[in-house]
Parts: C-alpha cells; sequence; structure tokens
C-alpha cells in the first residue's frame, strides 16, 4: 500500500526526516511518499501559518498525480485534516489525533511536549475538537522554535527533557506524546529519564493508516465529511500541475 | 470609524447584502467597507471551503489599502478567525461568536438555525472551541443550501422558520440566532411566529467591533494571537495587489 | 437612550463612581443614571449579602420614577439578574457576565482578578452558570476586602497587580477582566506591567447594553425569564415610594 | 434534635403539609419545627419569587427564638442555600440537593419531575452548581402550576406521573424526584406505574440534617461559607422580632 | 436494622476497625455486622486488587446467611459497588460515593487525601463514574502505603494530616475526606490544622444506608441494576457455604 | 507475533467466532490464539458477570503458558482492562475502547449498536472513563439479549440494523460500531443501509495490538498501572494449572 505523508512547511528536510520516520514505522509492504507544500511557511508555529498549510497540503494533495491508498497529515497541532477529508476518499489520519488515541492505549494520562509556547493552544484546540483532551494531562512547551531544533539539538533535546520530566512528576502523565519531530535520539532520553512510553506521531499515524487500510475502513461520506457539492472554486488548486 | 466587513465567498451580491446589515447596524459614524475574497467558492458549506475562506479573506484583507478599525469576518461557522487576530492589531470579531455572545444576554439558551445539514457539525465545532456552546440548546439545519436561499426565498423561509420553532417548542431555546444571511423579513417572521428574540450574526459583530474600537480594546499579542514571527513565507500574499 | 446602573451596595461614593466609569464608556446620547440601593451591605462580599443586594436593587430599580431602555447590573459575582430580567422589559446585562463576554473577544483566555478570596467561589459559580467559564484560566483574588481598596489604594491596586501578573505567567491567562471597581490607574498599571487588554466590567457592559437597545433587542419572555405570573406577593416591594 | 424545616412560600397550609412530610420521615427523637416567611410570593415559580424567598427565609430564620440543630430549606429550585450557610453555624440541606444526592445511590440515572415549566431553568441550575447534575437524566414539568396542584389534585398527579412515566421511557431514568410538595398518594403512584423508586426532597433532606448533626458536621466555615465580616448592613433583618 | 460492613481486603483486623467506625456512627437500633473476603490481597492498592475484592465482597454477600437490611462496601476508590447492587435487593453503599456526597453538603468543594499514589487515579475514576468530581478539589496522596499506616501510625498521621493541609492552602477545598481508615485520632488532628469538617467514608454511608432504609428506598431495579438474567454461571460462587 | 484475545463468557463457540474475526484482522505474520475463561457466565450482560469475567479473564491469562505479545479483551462494555494491564508487561487493548477510538479516524460522531438495553449504561461508563466519550453520538440497544442473537440471527440482525438506521438519522451517527459479535453479514447490512462505515472492535483491537507491538510501545508502569506490590494474596490464582 501507499501512504502519502504530508509535511505542513516547506523545508524539504523535515520532510525527508518526516518520510524517514514514517518509513521506520511502516510495514514492509507500505510505500510511503513524503509531501512537502508548495507554498507557506518554512516553519508553522501560529494560527495563520498553519491555515497557509492547511490549504497548501491540499493544494499539494490534489496536484498529487498517482494513486494512493492513505494520507498522514504530519503537523503537530495544525488545521486541515477535515478539508482533506471531504476532498479524497481514502483515510486521513492527522498526527496529533493519532498521537493521543496511541498514547490512551498505554496509560491513564498523556501530555503532549512541544517547541515554542504559542503552539500550546493550538494542540489544546485539535485535541478539544477531536475529543481526545480528557485524558490529556498537560500540554507542555520548551520555549524553543521549530527550528532551532536543528540548529541547537543538544539543548533543544536537553529542555524537551526536562518539560517530559514535569509532566511525569508535576501533571501525572503516564506517557508522554512528542508534539514536534525531527530530533535524534529524543525518544530514548526520554525514555530514560522519565520511565514512560514515548509516542511518536508519524510513527502512531502511519500504523494507523495501515490498519484503516488493510481493514477496508474510510472516511464517511454521509454529512460532515462528505464531497464538496460541485460549484464554481475561483482560483482552485492555488498552484497547477 | 471604519470596519471591514469581509463575506467568505466570492459571490459579491452576498458582499452588498452583508454590507447593507452591517450598516444598518452600525453607528452614524461608522464606515462599513465590504470585502470580497479573490479566490474561493461561491458559497461555503463545508470544511475545505471554509479553510480555503480562511485564506482567502486574509488575502484579501492583508491586501486591502487603507486604514481601519476592526475587522469582522461574516462567514457562519468558517475557519479563520484566528489567524486574522494574529496578523492584525485591529479587533476581530467573527459573526458565529459574536452572535451567540449577544444571544446569551437575551435569554437561558438558544439556537443556531443555518441553511445545509453539513454546516451543523462545523459550527458546533467553532462554538466549543470559542467556549460558547454551553447554553446552546441546538444547532438546526433548515436543509436548503446558501444559494437556494436566493432561488426560492419564499420556500427557504418557510424552512427555516420551522426549524426556529422546533428549536423553541422541542429543544427549549428562548432566544434564535440566524446561522445564514440574506434573506428578506426572515427575523420579522421567527419573532412573529416563535415569540422569541432573533440575533442576526452581521449586526451583533458590528455593535462588537464598534464597542471594542470605543473602548479601546484589541487583541491580546501575548500567546496565542501574537504576531507571526519573521520567517520564510513562500507565495504569501495569495493574490497581488 | 437612558441606562440605569445600579450598584450592589449601599455605598453612595461606590455608585458614583461607577457610574463615572460607565458614562466615561458610555456614547454620547446615553444617559447613565446611577443607583443605590435602599438597604443592604456597604460592601458585597459573601453570599448572604450578595443575595440581599440581589434583593436591593430589584426593590430600588421597580421603585425607580421615569422611563430608562436598559438596566447594568454593577456587582462582580452577584446574584440577581435572572430577577431583574423577569421583572423588566428592558434588557438587563450583569457586569461579570459582560466582562468575560468581551474578554473572549481578545484573547484565548482570561483571568478575572477580585479582591478576597472569599469571593472567588462567587465568581466562579456564576460564569459557571452563565457557561462563560470555558475560556476563564483562573479567578484570583488580592486578599484586599472592597472597602480597603479606598483605604489603602497604593497597596491594593500592588496586589492586584501581581495576581494578574500571576494570572498571564502561572495560568497562561492572556486577557485580564477586573472583578472590582472603583481605583485610578489600575487598568493601565495592569496593561503596563503585564502588556495584556484589561477589561473593566462596567464599562463593557454599558457598550453591551447600548448595542441590545441600538439592535432591538430585549429579555425573551418564553419561559425562563417570563414575566412573574399575577399572584399574591407579602411585603413586595420591600420599601416603598 | 430539633430541625427547623423553612417553606420558601407565605403560604402557611404548604408549610404544615411540609412540616408533617418531614415528621413523617424523622427519627424518634427529632422535633420538626416549619418555618413559614414573612413576605414574599404565595407560591414560588421564577426568579424573582426565588430570590425574595431566600432573603425572607434567611429573615425567618434570624428572627427564629430558640436554639435548633439544623435546618432544611424546603423549596424545590430556589435559590438562598449558601446565604444560610454563612449566617449559621448549623447544617443547613436544601431540598433539591438532597434529592439529587439520595437519587444517586439508587440507581444509574436520575430525572426529576416538578409542575411549571419555567421551574425547569432554575432547578437545572442549582443541580449545575451544586455538581449534581451529571446523571440527572432530565428535569421534566408537568405544566401546573404550585396552587392548581391543591385545586385539582387527581388532574395535578395524572399530569405529573405521566412526566414520571416518560421520564423513566423515553430519558432512561431509573429513579424519579419529586421536585414539588403536597399531593397525596403522588409517590405510590408513580412507584405503581413506573416501577421505580420515588425520591421526596423533605423526606431526603431531613434524614441527611439528621445524619449530619448525628456525625457531629457542620458547614465549613474557611472560605466560601465563612460568617459574614462585619460591617454596616441597612435594613437587615428586614423584618424584626 | 442490620447492616453488614464488608472490607475488600483480607485482614481481619481491618474489618474489626471498619466495623467498630461503623458502630460509632450507627443509630442505637442498628446492628452492623463487619464481614471479611476469603480470598484477594491483604490490603488494596491497584486495579488488579480492586477487581479481585469486588469479586470476593460479592463472593462473601452471597455466602452470607441471615437477613441483612443494607450493605456497605468500605473500601475506598474501589471497583464492585454495581455488582452487589444487581445481587441484592437492599440498597448498596459504597464509602467513597457516600464520603464524597456528605462532603458536598458542608463545603464548596472538597479534597480526597489517601495513601498511595497509585490509588488517586482509581478514586478520582470511581468520583467521576459517579458523577461526584465536579466539586472535587484533589485527591491527595500521602505516599504510605495501606499496611504501613498501622506499623508507623505517626509518621502516618503527619504525611496524611500535611496533605490535607495543601488540599486546604493549594487546592482550595473546604472539606476533607478520608480516603483510608484505621488510625487513631486521624480526624481530630486534620480539624485543628486545617480548621474544616473532616468526613469518614465509614460513618457517613452508615447513616446513608440507615436513611434509606428508613425512607423505604432501595435500587432501582428497572434497568441498570436489574437482576442478573437467569443464566449458566459456571464456578458461582467462587467459595462454598 | 502473538496476540492473546480473550473472550469474557465461558461459551467456547463464541471463542471461536471472536477469534476467527481476530484472525480476519490480523497481519500473515500474526498468531491468535483465543481464550476461553474458565468460570463466569455464559453470556455478559451486566455489572456482576462483568466483574465475574473481569477476574475470570485475568485468570486464564496469568495460567496462560508461553509467550505472547499482546492481550485483546474482547467483551464489549466490560470491566477489567486495568488490571490487566497492571498484570502484564505487554499490551492490552479493550474492543470498547479499540472501537472507539478507530470509529473517531472516520467521521465526526459514532454510535454503538448494541444487544440489550441493560448493557447501555456499562458502555456509556467504560467510555466515559476512557475519555473517548465526547464524539460519541448514542448507544443504542436492539433489545435482543447476547444468546438469542445465535438463536435467530435473522431477526437479530434486523434489530440492530434498524438501530443503526436510527442512529445515522436521529442522533447524526456517521459511524457505527458494533457493540456485540458472533453474526454473520452484519457489517454489509449495516454498510448497505445505512451507508457509513462500520468498526468492528475485534479487528479493530488487533491491529492496534499489533500496531503497538511493532512500535515496541507498552503499558505505563509509572503509577496506575505499575505492577501490583508484593503481598499476600489469597486464593489466587482462582483456578490453577
Amino acid at each position: 500500500m501507499k501512504i502519502l505523508v504530508a509535511n505542513v512547511n516547506t523545508t524539504q528536510t523535515m520532510t525527508d526526516s518526516i518520510a524517514a520516520q514514517a518509513r521506520a514505522a511502516a510495514g514492509p509492504d507500505t510505500e510511503i511518499v513524503g509531501i512537502t507544500p508548495r507554498f507557506g511557511a518554512d516553519s508553522c508555529e501560529g494560527n495563520f501559518e498553519s491555515y497557509l498549510a492547511a490549504i497548501a497540503v491540499m493544494d499539494s494533495i490534489v496536484n498529487y498525480e498517482g494513486e494512493y491508498d492513505a494520507v498522514v497529515q504530519a503537523g503537530y497541532g495544525e488545521h486541515g485534516r477535515e478539508g482533506l477529508q471531504e476532498l479524497l476518499d481514502v483515510p486521513v489520519v492527522d498526527i496529533t489525533e493519532a498521537a493521543a488515541s496511541t498514547a490512551m492505549f498505554l496509560g491513564h494520562k498523556y501530555s503532549v511536549v512541544t517547541t515554542l509556547d504559542r503552539a500550546v493552544p493550538l494542540i489544546e484546540d485539535r485535541l478539544k475538537l477531536a475529543g481526545l483532551d480528557d485524558r490529556c494531562a498537560s500540554v507542555r512547551a520548551s520555549g524553543m522554535a521549530v527550528l532551532e531544533l536543528e540548529e541547537n539539538p543538544e539543548l533543544a533535546v536537553e529542555a524537551i527533557v526536562r518539560q517530559a520530566e514535569l509532566a511525569v512528576t508535576e501533571d501525572k502523565a503516564e506517557v508522554i506524546v512528542l508534539g514536534c519531530g525531527g530530533m535524534a535520539n529524543l525518544e530514548e532520553k526520554i525514555k530514560e529519564r522519565c520511565g514512560v512510553p514515548v509516542v511518536d506521531g508519524v510513527a502512531a499515524a502511519v500504523t494507523i493508516a495501515e490498519s484503516l487500510v488493510r481493514l477496508g475502513l474510510t472516511t464517511s461520506k454521509v454529512r460532515t465529511y462528505g464531497t464538496p457539492r460541485p460549484k464554481k472554486v475561483i482560483g482552485w488548486p492555488i498552484t497547477q500541475g
């Protein structure tokens, strides 16, 4: 089966890193194709950038030529999954929801650890809308921007591990969800220091997408996510070919 | 003061009608400017169209030349208000939230009556995120599309009034919020038949925007709605000049 | 238009101060009349005093001779607004609810800062009943009584500003609602020190009342706030003439 | 021990009937004293009347001469319990809360059946504030006023039993709480027709009050229900001696 | 009347201590019979032990020969009450729920103080299912195991009193519920140090059970707690005679 | 990998049917072993039977000789998953939660359709505790007992399909979760008649268990589901060898 894994920002190295994570989690017969939006921010850290990413991901997916069996939207706390579900007939899995859903099988409460403080309300809102917030102990931010993670990985890792520790000791989280990507050894360090399972959203989303495909399940079309009614849509898709 | 009232779809007659509603509610010193997006659907009835509208509204506002004191986003249940709040320093008022907020001063519970059934979950989700759903008795749909309202206004009015009646008698609503626009006499008919106050979102939003401007209040920039960090954003704005 | 602004305690200087705040927020054509209850406590800081105030406010309003277009109940976290809504045909706006409702247009979460710790549960309960608590980050008390505010204004201001700071840094509030009144420069100091918008309930309530009157909206009479059924009511109003 | 059972309206026959119910539930060593307010409505059916009753009950209790061990406030869905808790050192039990609390030991969900439709939101609000609404399946009204119950008891009983039946079959209630008083045979008829336990608030409240007294428990005075601070309270109590 | 008070662990001295607490709370005409399960853990501190206790308590009750009027299940945060309700026709009262329900008549918020940290989620879950969590300020653990309480009572008491203090000062609890049993003077020390009422679950449950019996109320059998349908149940009861 | 799929009742044909469902969903390298409890009811339809099943499943798992990688508890709305999580180091997946979690990736709201009405509160409670109830539109019962499903499959299928239709049209479910097992063609008929995806809990749970194993994730042991402390447990396991 083939799964498109859509990055939400325009940084190609991020797409590569996400696709690599996806491949590591995927079964042997699953092909992973990383998708980079053609417009938008080089990192997503707020509502404007996230809304733009939502449309950019839809744009890149509808421009994608070839068959595929599922789509994973690989942005933490980002808008847009509902739109993809309307446009497509294959399952669409958002990593924020996939990670939360997976964490809930592993412990009584989970916490999300992310980068910037301003991402926290976006993540909280997505979890709330998804109805997956009830067992969320906290969403914590390390205070480092997405791109800083790449610039000073050691410091970034330490800052995130510190928040994971506080989530476990102060907020009573029993599972940590990584609300950001691309750092080597992060999972291992959190596991080591906190003694709890660590869920990576990309990995979780890929296995869920595979399972949905295998079970022959896809988005319900009867109401919320029905195919858009035929109508005049000016300027869509945003980019061509 | 000057308020931009942004339509969420590309139908100019709708913009005109919304601007007229806004003007009827505005104070004598308020200038209303209707804004039509440069791309997107001719009517918004789902997540894809709504996400596209969110970006199209932001695009048209950032392209707007001239000063203004506030922005009203005039789509019922649509995405995007948070993005505008990040991009702008003036108050941004969404009509879904304005109407709910106003209705809560008038009765114990309110109901929203809208057009298509598929719009219901979008409205419910927006109210939930806004924390304004607790006293919402129901969101009901008349089953008629946005553009049908214009084609067969009499039937459309009757279908909506019928849902308003059911909201009052079955769901115990004490106030009706109109989750759609553009029909003559609709408010009067609902008031007459149901005996309850009827809140129009555009009117409510304009008076709230005026009040915020008068009180010198605008969007908090400390966290969620902080100005986007300077970064490379490819292809933005979508349209130029 | 004419708006009655009802103080909830029997301290005339408080009424004057509240009326002045109301006038500062009101439009040029709005007449503000301050109302002082004829009985009750000289400051309201608990349920007994608040219930007594509820009846005293209703008593003073029904005893008021002359026309008016709306009533603002100017007590933070006090009982009684629902009773006024039953007795009157004009809009009634409570400042606790007006402030919360206004704050929600300005930031993702708001906090209320009030005087005594024992007022906190009353405010929380009013916000809960009003369905406006979902985005309330916290209700914090400075620990100073209402009348101390007047006796030692500098210390009182500092104590309240400190709680506002904690609300922003610890509770993640993006807007501060002032749950008490009458201190010069308080708003400015909080804005300066915390960098967030500050909402004053009296100002918010007056603009909402004006808007409701302008839009021709008033309390729904179909159920909860219907006019009391004609019946024998001994000893009402409590005071005469 | 001696328990004051306070009627919320000024109808002496109601007080007698409530006191009789209380006596039937009380232990052999418990003395029941019925209290009738000195002012207020002859029946309570809305917020204004309920707020007035709150103050009238407090007035009659503080005017009561003699010792007592607990107070039961015997109005369904009425305001005021919190005020009594502040003024008194003995336990105060509200029948709305007592009935709900008791019903929750008997079945998975309970429904309240009351008289007038306009009382429903008051009851819902009191249960919500008390944190006892989670397992409330519904609050249903028979549509008959309090005094009609006495005028046409047979019809009134039938109307209430009908709502109890619907609560069980439609709303999945497993216990019925009687949100009104004074009718002979009502409990028996509901039990017979619906096959579920029926909880009377006065009886429930009396046994809870007795238990609290026996266990030496009374209202916590550390915060919300602390004794009112000494201050000038004009015109209190409302009535003298 | 006769009440069976079922210990959830197999430690006979605990049963004796619980029965003594029950007797101290019971009325003069109430006979208390302590029941010790025939299998299970010598102390219950987790889900496995609690599920086993649930079955062991049901086993010991169905094996009990003789009449009784009510059953109290005396384990804090344990499973099983619903099963007893199905099997029996007499009222069943769980001490976790009895204590919470009682505490809510005494203060605005209550906290539970228990022994081990791992018991906290069990208690929270039971309160949530019971719909009694809304006014629960916190569930705090002293970090000492059930049996340590007996080994080092002085230290255990101090550790629990410290958590009670924090519940009052930090979490704003106004009432403390003891989520563990068997220590002399614990109630007195908490009352003395925190100045708030202290509710013991066994005492609360006994008086509630007595009240239900006196009022002729028992478990509703129409749905959730209906008698099990006749069917083949292998190996039940677990123990014989 | 090897997954134990535990039936909750003692009917071997049910175990076989569940194991067959599991095998149909499992990957080619997954071995499925059906487990039948050694004691308990031949069908589970209430709390007593469900609690007994919880212990019987734990008993049969701890008695199982041989290695395995995960456990699926295959009872809809049953107790016990938390206990297994404490006792085992491998992932444990409950089908009630697996189905809900999966359905939430497919539509805005889902409904569960089960057999007996008395199972509804158990399922609702499990979903509530799992924090998966927010997007549950309804839990509906066909009114037929578990064993009747096998006796009159045609009628049973029709009764269930009817409830699924009502869930979609009345309750606005967009996905149907089957809260019962063992009927041929049920999924196909619901899909055909309702046009929505149908989720089978056993299939969903098996793919989730496989994914957890593949990702190297297992139950967090830091708090709620920590291994039981060493202590004296009389009579455990219930059965030997």
